[in-house]
């Protein structure tokens, strides 16, 4: 077994803490990485506090997971020592189901293995996140991380990047497209910025007025305040899509009037409690609300791609380990720009 | 102006009775044809009672219109006397916006015309509808009715027929598919047939099992009582669609959860209040919560034509034009197999 340094919840009432504990021996596909970054996704926080009732305790969060490959089993193919490699949100699938046979592991029919607070396709052997120093993946599950980019600045790619880009490809948003990203957060800066590489005029939809430099800065073409009626109502039927980001509780029909004919409200924030929603805000103008999540291994493997070639990365903030409870609180206030980065090295 | 005769409600809280009022003379792109017979949609009791606060009285309901040719303008090339006609929802659109210019006038940006309780485009004379014995409609907004169908039996076709036919053609319904229609009604009884007809696989999910027999008897594969968590829980994840023809309140999760991976929840039927969605019943599986309404003119038209090929129709009740409160009263109770049509010879 492989010693292994990291943090985790040892229960959901006691904070983040150092502790060891072991990874598997490489089987002949497995790829070892050490882990040089790992993102701070909201869910990490989610989750520790159980707050989704399915915590597995001891836990390891971390699921934006970026290193270099330091052993590999005897018939890896896709991986060598030194390489750079990356894990998001999944480490296995049942590989056999229709989805999983369509490159949607993400929908595995037969429950995938989630890169923490999930258990192997054994069933039984917990899995641990990237809040700690190596980790074994089996290489099917280990993606290419561009050389050419900010290799700390990679890491949310693997999910707050993967989150966005997925739907934005799977709903076909173009040239000639109008996209509203809705919240300008860890999700929505790289909405705004994948939206704009596709070649779509965005627009955000935020809140606060003090993001709207920001929101032009990454690249946005319009900025609109949801709090001021006027603003909302001047892009009433304007937007072909609207990227909703946002996880706190908010009315979809409002945002659903500022939809085209056809225009689909693409739900990839979930606020916990239900929202309610009237059939009359969908059938005048054949609309849809719709839901997105992640991406499967070979389109998170193709959004990193187009990031090498668009030179596209997040807005990130390195912290250290032990800067992490700092870091949730912040987070929890929105006073993060637009993403936090564990630097491994401090662990 | 053209003498006509009909039934109205002077206000919506007085019962429909017999009114004299005039129609327009022909203008060279008009048709008139005499009203054989009407059907009997719901809607026309919810807008004869006001009950969507936009009534405009004196009001002569009905938008499922059949008959002969009586006269035609100085222009018209699609009609001649004798031949058959229908006009559905729509007498109208602005014929300029993206959507008219698409085909979509059930969507038109400037505002439709609708058959009754609406404005002609000059956004100043009343609309009135269906239960009169004779009608002026653009050629542009009438219909080629099939000479080998009963033609009682059409009239339902242009609302409860285009309102059905429409999504599962938009959405692509076709055989392999796995669809759902929620609820046996007017509308729904049509979404078996065409369901059918486009070769999907059928399912009827009811809370009445009495319907069972009606379902097979109009092509259903299957029947599900809704009711019966068992048999509920059964069709978890199969469906690719459901057609939800139900304008009761209902829960949309609990029907979000037989859809499979990218299943589309069509709503055709609008509860007056809104209803508690889950963001979590959209995410997990990539789903849409979707609306549509009616159907262009050539869509229409070709439905009518597709009937016409499949021999369908809807399956329907005769009355007397002085029955109709006796109808409304048992529309109310769903006592109705599928849809009452007012024999206009009656008037």
């Amino acid at each position: 077994m492989i010693e292994t340094k990291g943090y985790a919840a040892q229960t959901k009432d006691t904070p983040l803490a150092p502790w060891s504990f072991e990874r598997r021996e490489l089987g002949p596909h497995d790829v070892q990485f050490d882990i040089t970054y790992c993102g701070v996704c909201h869910s990490d926080l989610h989750q520790i506090r159980d707050e989704w009732n399915n915590g597995i305790f001891p836990m390891v969060p971390g699921h934006e997971i970026v290193g270099r490959v330091v052993a590999v089993g005897s018939h890896v193919q896709k991986f060598k020592v030194g390489d750079l490699a990356g894990t998001g949100c999944l480490v296995d699938s049942c590989r056999t189901c229709e989805n999983c046979q369509h490159g949607l592991e993400q929908y595995c029919l037969n429950g995938n293995s989630q890169t923490y607070n999930g258990l192997e396709q054994d069933k039984k052997t917990p899995t641990y996140g990237g809040y700690s120093n190596t980790i074994v993946v089996h290489e099917d599950f280990v993606l290419h991380i561009p050389e050419n980019l900010d290799l700390a600045a990679t890491a949310p790619l693997l999910c707050a990047g993967i989150t966005t880009y997925s739907p934005l490809r799977h709903w076909g948003v173009k040239p000639g497209h109008k996209l509203a990203v809705l919240g300008l957060g860890g999700l929505g800066h790289m909405g705004v910025k994948f939206g704009v590489a596709l070649g779509a005029e965005v627009t955000v939809l935020s809140t606060s007025p003090s993001k709207e430099q920001d929101a032009k800065a990454l690249g946005a073409h319009k900025f609109i305040v949801t709090k001021d009626p006027e603003q909302l109502a001047s892009v009433t039927g304007y937007f072909d899509f609207i990227l909703d980001t946002v996880s706190a509780e908010h009315d979809y029909n409002q945002y659903l009037a500022l939809l085209k004919t056809d225009g689909v409200h693409i739900c990839v924030g979930a606020p916990p409690t239900p929202s309610a929603i009237l059939a009359f805000s969908l059938i005048p103008g054949r609309k849809s609300l719709a839901g997105s999540n992640i991406g499967g291994i070979a389109e998170t493997q193709e959004m990193l791609d187009f990031c090498q070639d668009k030179n596209i990365v997040s807005d990130i903030e390195i912290i250290a380990i032990n800067d992490i409870h700092t870091a949730y609180d912040r987070m929890l206030k929105g006073d993060v720009r637009y993403r936090f980065v564990i630097d491994m090295a401090t662990l």
